[in-house]
């Protein structure tokens, strides 16, 4: 009589293993709530890899061959959580092929292959759905998609990399150096042992190319990022920015200038008294400005087995009530615009910049004529820290090329709030 | 060609006329991404009220006569924001009645006459959605049915409303009396000249209920609400406070307790560390404890034209996708659970308790006879501060009660964090 939902996981790790086990736990509530039972019938395994009791024990049968996987006529939807791109990408195109839907929490995947993967599950009339694939546990996408239709976003600014925002909350409240911050993180199981993707804001830049997607309907790729990583933060910095009332963030920007779009990933001076300042550790947060609600925030885990397990749910419960209603697959975001990018003139912003000074006197001159307008500054022995007046990036580019001949310039930031 | 959903507006004061500004401004996008064209077709005044300025602007009618708004077939959607319950609860009626969707910002309404509303909207096939009832800019409704169907909410605390908010975080950061405080709250618009229903906690509390109805999926009454307001906060409160490390914060609180729940709205101790802490001013937050994700908070405006009328424009929104699928009309909330109420004895708390002590030598043997543990205490001349560790609500009222023989209780508020 009743429906049911039937799935193939794709990976038995740390969050696989979660999907069970919360499935499990809230299965009689999920079916009662949508009119379809959800059902775990497959999952594929590494040869070798022994998830025999597991699969006992939630009544769900083993194997090793993807093939034969994706041609059981008998699964719906396949979930994807076996990571990276390859065999990912070929998985996931079988199974759209093979009229499945598919939920994945793939974000690395899905940044760089989305626009084709989309556009195939479009094609195959099934749904592709990647709600854990930008901060694990935050409800972020759905969210975009269905309750800022009637508004006009206008930033994004998120925190939406949980191991670089708790070794910098670690050098920001324990003064850690960078070096014993990510030997922390890595002892905790928040950093890698390689830890590249997270520290030089490449897993970062994945995410806001995900989130430009859902804010801003515009396709973006790695490329058009501007993309800095933390791995060079010293003392000095978490010094100066802590005595200018700031906190450095790694933020993920997507901002609108015009109809046209940036988006970068880096370090950022972000005010104490600013909401995204107050998200801490390994905790996400995404900040959004639009010209309806003006200002809102998302705050949770960006990742974790229980969490991003959660998020793939709710994509399959999505999928399990369009069932229930026989609607034809939704695309996972409607709104689509043609990508439009901001130019190095239009792109405004507060910056910080650390100098170490060869003579002060030398200095006054050029800010002058280059009408750098400075807010707040700070001198520590031959380091001066300026925070100026929003300039254009095309701007800075000129003034800190004049600079170098008066002073070395060791960082220069974006500068967010008060 | 294209279907068009039509629209009779009920108010047209602030908010009405903010959804009239951000549908004319949002009008393309929305009938591109929904397929739909909104259009506000009439809207409802009060006798001798002249907006015919914004009428000929925007290009709909007006109209003093509700009876003929109602019965004119061509409207697929009424809006109602002329607030409080009557006659607003009869319009609403007669709409549903008349097989109109409705869309509401009314959380007087919605709190007390919900369920009935709700079923008369069932019964007569569309759709009742009121996503700026609670928090008004902060899309905490459809999140909460959308997304968290897969989890187990067990705890819901909410800054839900922007006066007492920012009346607080004037009493925390300026040190302004509660006097002083709600005078500058009257004199930026942030609190009515009558402003019971904030301060006494009625606003937060018809929040609380309809957000227990969608986190838990039961309908509680204000009945079954404890509410506290903040009206006879003092200075010294907010000293004792800020030494033991915590703000005040009035926090509306659904919170399960095996399978039942408690719902309670008062003013709370809330650690600085806790992300809540950092809601500030105006603004709102929702904090949510959940088996799955564990950990998650919503940020936003709680009031104002635009952020309010952007949630009515997302309620709007869905509706025009379900009619362009030619939906059947969904409930918003589909989560339903028999009511089941915690008693005194499931309720367990920190508590901090403001002491005014005759002899602080008898005071030690009573908190050992019910062994209430002391976490923290603050000594200030015949004043005794102390927060303990978790106690029942039922002990609490047996140990406080036995206390007055040796102390004045000058206050009693939960504990939330650190």
């Amino acid at each position: 009589m009743s429906k049911t939902l039937r799935i193939g996981l794709l990976g038995l790790g740390v969050v696989g293993g979660g999907v069970v086990q919360v499935l499990a736990k809230e299965k009689e509530k999920l079916q009662k709530q949508t009119g379809v039972a959800i059902s775990i019938d497959k999952a594929l395994v590494r040869p070798g890899e022994d998830k025999s009791a597991m699969a006992a024990k939630y009544g769900f049968t083993l194997t090793t061959d993807f093939d034969a996987l994706v041609e059981d006529e008998s699964l719906d939807v396949i979930i994807e959580l076996i990571g990276k791109v390859h065999p990912a990408k070929e998985f996931i195109e079988a199974a759209l092929r093979h009229g499945k839907h598919v939920v994945t929490a793939n974000k690395d995947l899905i940044a760089q292959h989305g626009v084709s993967l989309n556009a195939l599950a479009k094609e195959n009339k099934v749904s592709l759905f990647y709600e854990a694939s930008v901060a694990g546990g935050i409800p972020i996408l759905r969210t975009l998609t269905n309750n800022y239709l009637a508004d006009e976003i206008t930033d994004v600014m998120g925190i939406v990399n949980g191991t670089t925002n708790y070794m910098l909350t670690k050098m920001f409240e324990e003064h850690l150096s960078y070096q014993a911050a990510l030997e922390k993180a890595q002892a905790l199981g928040f950093a890698e042992s390689d830890p590249t993707n997270d520290v030089d804001g490449i897993d970062a830049a994945y995410k806001m190319v995900i989130l430009s997607q859902f804010a801003y309907g515009m396709d973006v790729t790695m490329d058009d990022l501007e993309i800095e990583g933390i791995r060079s933060l010293t003392e000095l910095d978490v010094y100066a920015a802590k005595e200018l009332g700031y906190e450095i963030k790694l933020i993920g920007r997507a901002k609108k200038y015009d109809q046209q779009i940036a988006v970068s990933v880096g370090p950022t001076l972000v005010h104490a008294s600013h909401p995204i300042a107050s998200i801490k550790n390994e905790f996400n947060g995404i900040f959004i400005e639009s010209s309806g609600i003006h200002q809102s925030m998302f705050y949770g885990p960006g990742a974790g087995a229980l969490p991003t397990a959660t998020s793939v749910l709710s994509d399959v419960v999505a999928i399990a009530k369009n069932k229930a209603l026989k609607l034809e697959a939704p695309l996972f975001n409607q709104f689509s615009l043609p990508t439009a990018l901001a130019n190095d003139e239009q792109q405004l912003s507060r910056y910080y910049l650390a100098l170490n000074v060869k003579d002060y006197e030398q200095l006054e001159p050029i800010f002058l004529k280059y009408t750098i307008k400075v807010e707040r500054q700070l001198k520590k022995d031959a380091h001066l820290f300026v925070i100026c007046e929003p300039i254009s990036k095309a701007k800075l580019k000129e003034f800190t090329q004049k600079l170098t001949n008066y002073a070395r310039i060791e960082r220069v930031m974006k500068v967010i709030g008060a």
